[in-house]
This record gives structure tokens, sequence and C-alpha cells, in this order.
């Protein structure tokens, strides 16, 4: 197969790398990554390709690819499991914005600073992006590795153990099971435990998918570094949304580049409605510090997943 | 794991069982097979997994899986694979029918004769439907199988090939790329090879990808079988659309359990359309005999698959 093309592919270098140019490598990279995985407009059915690549690579944040490659510094996953690893799980993330958008949704026009899908092109096509990025996802992890496959026999049972995990972090126990509490509730009162349950399932799951992919592609984790893992992704997954939530509050449209104050006017139930604005910014800060304490076995490896839950959580966007 | 609990879990005794016997029994089966791999509807949130079982579990015809089981016969296939890879393929069709009777789409209130998902419940909870089916299809053929692992160490590798062919199948250059040409073809005159292409992608791809999961699960294929194979489930994917068109020109809908004569009022091109009726019916056939004589190399061992191109060539809904 290929080689690696991304910023992961050169780990050694990259490890002493300032945070901020290593964010920037990988955003960079995964673009090619992108870029590789979806089919080429040239192929038809070409306004759906053209579409898929539209709303897949347009230079969001990438935050589940970085968490990705972090957690696969950590347990040595093979680069080009990574690659396809960071990919799937950016083509769910980005199913999931398409479909969200729509008129039956949140029927919002403005994403990443562009116009959504069904906007620019049409309802049916951004029904059809979605569930062929979603289809996408799950190719690119599945192909085989033939060339890490030759010294690496145990590699199809990991990535079957990835694809589980992924998918059933998209399903109804997840990212969808998520969205369906969150249009069951609007209008409603939630209970703090209750607005919990729901962004675990809604944004947390492929959160937390991202950190266990990276995580699983590598060297057999013992139970306790599993927990471990899990519990800094639990945290930063809250955190996420919990700074979502106050961004959404304070951040006007143009810096969102999504329609600010969404929320408020929908009449949803968020962490500063519930919390307001001063204890929302607590909770973010500790989440913060729960997930630097889970990661205390991992030791230096672990950098990357650091720097990581302080951008989730001082990000301005 | 758990033992199978379809008819293919009994090969035996099923192989001199009359072909109606055979299929009425598999068409049991799988409600117990989906009952089994779809989330109940005590989970989280109760009624996206009431509707995901609303539209997945209603007795349809189970074509997919018939062709899964078929070729599991010919391939030995273990039965607790054929059983995942059966409730994969129906789930990844009835997302695709659920999205496709939507507003945006076809826009369709009727199906399987009762009213389709957005009807019943929403638009929003049709959409999650057909994304949670799809996750859900993935989640269920990756599972590991601990018992067969025991003593059959290549299921994993075998298990990602069949991952990674559902998934192409389903995407943008099978099924959802199938329906945007689809789309993009209404009140437009197609030729007879865009339209061929058309339905190659839209049901050939899905159909073809049964008959070869239920292949690929079990021994090897050499690269002639996989050709005859491959060969049988081209002739009955387009056999398929072709009888397809020709019921929805000639049954009503009562008999069909979805709208009749759709087609021709949506001015959609069909083979009805472009060859007329009898040319139809008797391409039909052609693609029947073109079944059988791909089978030729597997001897009796296929007598299922015979028989499933009989009966898609010979339905009558």
């Amino acid at each position: 197969m290929n080689a690696p093309i991304t910023a992961a592919g050169a780990q050694m270098s990259l490890a002493s790398m300032a945070f901020a140019d290593w964010m920037n490598q990988v955003q960079a990279g995964m673009e090619h990554v992108l870029d590789r995985f979806l089919a080429p407009t040239t192929v038809v059915p070409a306004r759906l390709h053209e579409a898929m690549r539209y709303t897949a690579m347009d230079g969001g944040k990438r935050v589940r690819p970085l968490l990705v490659y972090a957690a696969g510094d950590v347990f040595d996953t093979p680069p080009a499991l990574l690659d396809r690893a960071a990919a799937a799980v950016e083509m769910i993330h980005v199913y999931s914005l398409v479909h969200d958008d729509m008129p039956c949704m949140d029927d919002d026009a403005l994403r990443r600073g562009k116009p959504t899908v069904h906007v620019k092109y049409d309802e049916a096509t951004a029904l059809l992006v979605g569930d062929a990025l979603q289809a996408q996802a799950f190719e690119t992890l599945s192909a085989p590795l033939e060339a890490e496959l030759k010294t690496d026999a145990d590699l199809p049972a990991r990535q079957l153990r990835m694809l589980n995990l992924l998918a059933q972090a998209s399903g109804s126990v997840g990212m969808c099971g998520g969205q369906a509490i969150d249009l069951a509730s609007v209008g409603m009162t939630l209970s703090l435990a209750e607005l919990e349950q729901m962004h675990r399932l809604k944004t947390g799951a492929l959160l937390r998918a991202a950190v266990m992919l990276g995580a699983l592609g590598g060297k057999a984790l013992t139970r306790d570094e599993s927990a471990a893992l899990d519990d800094y992704a639990r945290a930063i997954g809250l955190a996420f949304q919990v700074v979502d939530d106050i961004l959404d509050a304070t951040a006007d449209s143009a810096t969102l580049g999504k329609t600010a104050g969404k929320d408020a006017a929908d009449n949803k139930p968020t962490y500063v409605s519930i919390l307001g604005l001063a204890e929302s910014q607590a909770l973010a800060e500790r989440l913060r510090g729960d997930a630097h304490r889970a990661l205390a076995p991992f030791g230096d490896k672990a950098r990357r997943l650091r720097e990581l839950a302080d951008l989730i959580v001082h990000r301005k966007t």
C-alpha cells in the first residue's frame, strides 16, 4: 500500500515540535489523507463526489484526527493505520454535520463559514453525501494494509476492533442516539444529568472513539491503561461540549463560522442555560484537570494528548 | 458467542428441503437475527430504537439475506458469520429504503404496506433511523466471533474483506452513487446503457454484495469461482431491477405493498419505458438463463442460488 503521508509518518522528528506546529502539520496532512480516501470528482457520479469533497475537505479544526494521532503516539500504532482511523472518524463527524444541518434537523445555512450542503446543492444531495461519507468511513478503515500485514499478523483483529468501536460510537447508542435525545429535548427542561447523558452520546462518543481508535491500533492495552485512557477521553468529550455551549453564548457568528446564539434561539438546554456562564467555565477547567490526571501513567508519550485537552478547553472557536 | 439461530444453523437437514420451506425458514429466522442485533426498545433513546425495529422487522422478502445464506452453502461459511452478514446487508437495504422514501427523495408514504418512517414518526427520526441502521450494519458485521476464532485464525481477515466489500457496495460508487444518478435522471431520456449503469449501482451493487458476502466468509475462492459467482450476482442484480420495473408498470399498490405506477408518474426512465413490456420480460428471462449458466461449476451445492434466480425473475411482488 501507499506510504503514510501525514505528519504522523515522521513521529520521531515531530515529538520535539511545538504543539502549534504539530497541529498545523496534522491539519494540513488531513487534507492529503482525505484527498486520498475520497473518490475523485472525475468518478461517476461526479456531482456527489464533488459535494462530498466540498464538505469534507474544508480545513476544519480536525479535533478528532488530532486525538487519533496523539493517542497513536502513546501506543505505537502503525502510521498507515492512524491515517485510515483519522480519516474514518472525521468522515463520520462530517457526515453528521451535513445531516444535522438539514431542514428537518437544525436547519442551518452556514457551517465553517460556508453554505451548508443542502443550501449549496440540494436536500437530496445532502442526504446522500452524508450516507456515502458514512459508508466511506467504514470502507477506509476496513481496507487491507498489505505492507503492514507482512510483519503484523494480528493487524486484522485489531482493525476489526477499531471498526466495531467506531460503529458503536456512531450508532443508536452513540452519536445518532445523542441526536435523537437532543431533538426530543428542544423546549424541555433537562436536569444536568440528562444534559450530560445527551452530550456523552451526541459528541462525547465520537471524541472518545477517536482517542480509543488511535490506541487500539497499536500494542495491546492493559486493563489499567484502557481505563485511564477512557477517563481522559470522557473528560475531554464532556469538556468539548461545555466549551461549545460557552462559545455559542459568547462568540459571534463570524468567529465561529456557524450561526452563533442558535441554542438559545432554538430554546435548547445548554450548560450555560443550566449552570450559568461562570459555573460552566469552572466545569470546563475541572474537566481539563481530570484529563491531565488521567494521563499521568503514560508519562511524556502522552504530551500531545495533554496539549489537546488544553486546546479543547481554551479554544476560541 | 451465541449459537446461530437461523435456518442456516442446520444446513444438513435444510439441504433436502423444498425451496419454499427453506425460504420461509430463512425469512422467519431473519426476524430473530434482527431482533438479536438491534437494540431493544428498553434502551435509550427508546423512540429511535422503536422506529428502527418498526422498519427493519416487518417481514420483508429478505432477498439479500436469502442470497447470503444460499452463497454461504456453497463455500461452507460459518453459520454465525452468515447470520451477521445477512443482518448487515439487510440493515443497509432497509436504511436505504427509509432515506429513499423521505420527502426530499421519492416522497413515498407507503412501504411494505405500512406508513413509511417519516410519516409514522417524523422526518428527523427517519433521517436518524437510516443513519443508525447503517452504523448498526457495520457494528454487526465487525463483532468478534469468539467461539469461531478458536479454530479459525483467518476469520478476522475474512471479516475485514466482507466489511470492505459491504462498505464499497453501499457508498458513492455503489448504492448511494446509484441513487444520485437516479435523482439526476428524472425527466431525462436515458440510453439503455445509462439505465443499466444506474441500476448496477443502485440495486445491483448490494445484491451482488449479498452473494459475495456469503461466499467470502467461507473457504478461499479460486479466481474462476470468484468470476463465476460474480457473473451470477450481476445477472440476478440486473434481473431484479428489470422485474421491479415490470411490476411497477403492471401490478397494483395493494399487491406490491408500495405505491405502484410511481415511476411513470415521476417521469422516471425504466426498462419498460425504454424497451417496452414484452422486451423487458424477455430480458429478465435471458438474465435468468445467464445466472443458471454461471452456476454450472458449483454443481448441486448452488441449488438455492439457482432457485433464487428463478424467484427473482418469477416473483409477483
